[in-house]
C-alpha cells in the first residue's frame, strides 16, 4: 500500500512497558461503535480523556475534578495525535497504558497505548496544556501536578 | 513557554486558500462545550467527520452515506492529529475548509482547518482509509471516490 | 404484540401542525447511528437539544448561548420522554417541529416531534427548567422568555 | 412551583430495593458535563445504555454483544422517560439499580434508579424492543433472554 507518508508513533510491546506504567482496562460498548461496527474514532478521544482522569487520580494521586472545578486550571489538549492500528469491536477489553513523554512550563505530554490481548490497537500523543479558567490562557503547571508528573516520569523511565 | 517540541501545522490564512476550497460553516452548540465552558475536544472530531461528510456529498459529489451502507466501503481513519489553537466557545460560528493533501492507493489525506472571523481556531490532519467492511481490511479506493478526489486536489491546486 | 402499557404521546400529521410552528430540518449523520445501523437512541436527545437551540434563537428571537451563558441561567429538563415510532438511518433528511405544551412558574414543557417524508418518526416530550446556574435551583422564568413562549405557544394555537 | 402536570416516576429508597437487585456504580466524568458544570441530559442516556449492557450480562448472564451482534436482534427502545431529580456533578459517585418492570411478547420494560449518597439522582423507564436487525422489525423475546428476565424479574420481587 503506498500510503501517504506519516510519522508512525512507536508503540512498545505491553512486556517492554516500564513496570510502574499506570494500566486501566474498559470495554468497548455499544454506544462507542459506529454502523461499521467499530469503535467511532471521535469516541477514541472521550474513551482517552477518561484514561487521563483515572491516571490523574490513580498515578498522579491528584483530584482531576476538583483541579478542573473548584480550583479552575484546566487539563484540554493542545494537541492530538493518533495511530488506529487495529479496528476496536463491541466487547473487546482494551487495557489502555499511560506514559508521559514531556513536561514543559504549561504543558505535559502523554502517550495513551491500546492492547487487546497483547496487541497493540491504537497509539496516541496528547499535549495536555495547563489553563486558567478565569482567563482562558495557559498558565505554569501548578505545583502539585508538576511535582507528581516527574515523580511519575521518573519511576516509569 | 516551553513547550514540548512538536511539528505544528501550517495554517494558510483564509485568504490564501484556494477559490475552489470546500467550506461549510457551522455554530457551536452547548453540547459541545465542557464544564471549562470551551468546545470538548472530542466534540471535534465528531464536528469533523460532519464537515467530511458534507466534502464528500458537497464537492466530490459522491453520496457519502451510500459508500458506507449499501457499498460498505468505511471511510474511517487511520491516523488523525491537530493543533487546538483557539477555544471555541457556546454560540462561535466556524467555518471549516477541507483540502486533500495527498492521494494513496487506499488512503486520502485530508486537511481542515476551522477559522472564526478569519482567525485559525484549528488545523487538523485526518487519514482517510477507504475499508472494505466485508472484511474489515484496507481496500483501493473506488474509481469515483478517486477521480472525484483527484478533480478536487487539482482544482484547489 | 403484548407490549407493556404505556401512555404514547399522539402525534399530529404534518398537515395539522399550526402555520406557524418552527420547522428544523437535519440530516441523519453517520456518527448518529449505532452498529445496528440506526439512530442511537441517545444522539436524539442531544439532536433534540440542538433543535432546542434553533428554536428559541429562531422562534423565541433569544440568545440562547447568552442566556446559559452570561446570564447564568439553565435551560436544562427535569423530565423527558420520548417515543421512537421509526427507526432513523443514515442519510435521512428529518423536519423537527416544536410546540410549547405548557409554561409553568419555572418550567417550560416543549413537545417535538420528528418526520421523515411526512411520516412520525418520534414525538418527544421536553420538560424545560430555568435553573439560577449560581446556587443550582429552579428560578422564575425571566421575563423576557416568558414573553416570548406565550407568544409563540398563542401563535401556535 | 406550579410545574406543568405530569406523572412522576416514584422512586424507592436504596433501603426498600429487592436485595437481588443488580447494582452498578459509576464516576461522573468531565465530558459528561455541560457548560453548567453538570451532566449533559443526553449523556444520561448514553450512560443508561452501558447499565443496561451490563445489567444483560451481570444480572441475566447473557452477552449482550454477542445479541446485538452476531444473533442480530437488536435491544434498542422504543420509549423512554426520565425524571431529573438532582443535578449530577463531576467526580460524583452514583450508583444505579436496575429493575423489571413489565415483560411483553417483544418488549421488556426496565426501571433504572441512580442514587447518590442514598439520594435519588434520576429515575427512568426504558422500553427495550428486541428487533431483527435484519429486517428492522420488531420479533418475539429470543428464550434465552425470556427467561432470564422472567427469573430477574422473580427475584426482584
Amino acid at each position: 500500500m503506498n500510503a501517504p507518508a506519516r510519522q508512525r508513533v512507536a508503540v512498545p510491546r505491553p512486556a517492554d512497558l516500564p513496570a510502574a506504567v499506570f494500566r486501566q482496562s474498559l470495554m468497548i460498548r455499544f454506544s462507542h461503535c459506529d454502523p461499521a461496527g467499530i469503535v467511532y474514532f471521535a469516541n477514541y478521544f472521550d474513551i482517552a480523556n477518561g484514561v487521563v482522569e483515572d491516571f490523574v487520580l490513580g498515578a498522579l494521586g491528584l483530584d482531576y475534578h476538583e483541579i478542573v472545578g473548584p480550583r479552575r486550571i484546566g487539563l484540554g489538549f493542545a494537541h492530538v495525535e493518533c495511530d488506529f492500528l487495529k479496528p476496536g469491536k463491541m466487547g473487546d477489553h482494551l487495557t489502555f497504558a499511560v506514559l508521559i513523554d514531556a513536561i514543559g512550563t504549561a504543558s505535559i505530554a502523554l502517550m495513551l497505548y491500546a492492547y487487546r490481548d497483547g496487541e497493540p490497537v491504537l497509539a496516541m500523543r496528547l499535549v495536555m496544556v495547563t489553563t486558567s479558567l478565569t482567563v482562558l490562557r495557559a498558565c505554569a503547571i501548578p505545583d502539585d501536578l508538576r511535582a507528581a508528573a516527574e515523580r511519575y516520569k521518573e519511576t516509569c523511565r
